[in-house]
């Protein structure tokens, strides 16, 4: 369990840290990311609101896409990050994707490798 | 969308309200409800994490429930309450039963009349 925490909350702080500097890029007051007991919300305005949440008793981290519903990621120990069980997508590139198409320009969000990130 | 809005942010903060109340009254350090941007979080600990949101484009609630996981309710004026396509249940009547089996006793939350409460 301290190891599932490890790993996401790396990930967690990694995608809001990422998506504070992509904000901050942007300058849009509808925009706002913000990241409370374990929930990360980002509110993209007219575009709907992404809430990614820890879902410890799972050993999950929990997403809810307003472009493409919800989705539930397991740590992968092969590929070291976070995968969907039913297509192997991981999640950062699903996010990546997602929100490059929605504000028009190539995303990065840096969620590969997430062991390596965790002392 | 103002109706969505004005009957959504009833919904939420009746549910928020009702969570304080019933985590106050439960004293666990462990649990704890918070309403930021639009999302509910409801953290029960070892038994894991709700979270309810707002999704403005969709006019919807959703929901993510670590016992039965996701759900997206619509407003229904023939019932007056948030409904689950799927089934047909009420948002109400299904968190009702998720928390009583949860904290083992009965638990009733006031979701019913939802434009009641709408000036």
């Amino acid at each position: 369990m301290d190891r599932y925490h490890a790993l996401s909350d790396v990930t967690m702080t990694t995608l809001l840290e990422r998506l504070e500097e992509l904000l901050d890029g942007i300058g849009s007051d509808n925009f706002e990311v913000d990241y409370h007991s374990g929930v990360l919300t980002l509110n993209l305005g007219s575009n709907g609101t992404y809430v990614i949440n820890k879902q410890p008793p799972n050993k999950q981290i929990w997403l809810s896409s307003p472009v493409s519903g919800p989705r539930r990621y397991d740590y992968v120990p092969a590929t070291d990050d976070w995968r969907y069980s039913r297509d192997g997508e991981g999640f950062g590139l699903l996010m990546e994707r997602e929100l490059s198409d929605i504000l028009g320009h190539e995303v990065k969000l840096g969620l590969e490798h997430v062991s390596e990130t965790v002392e």
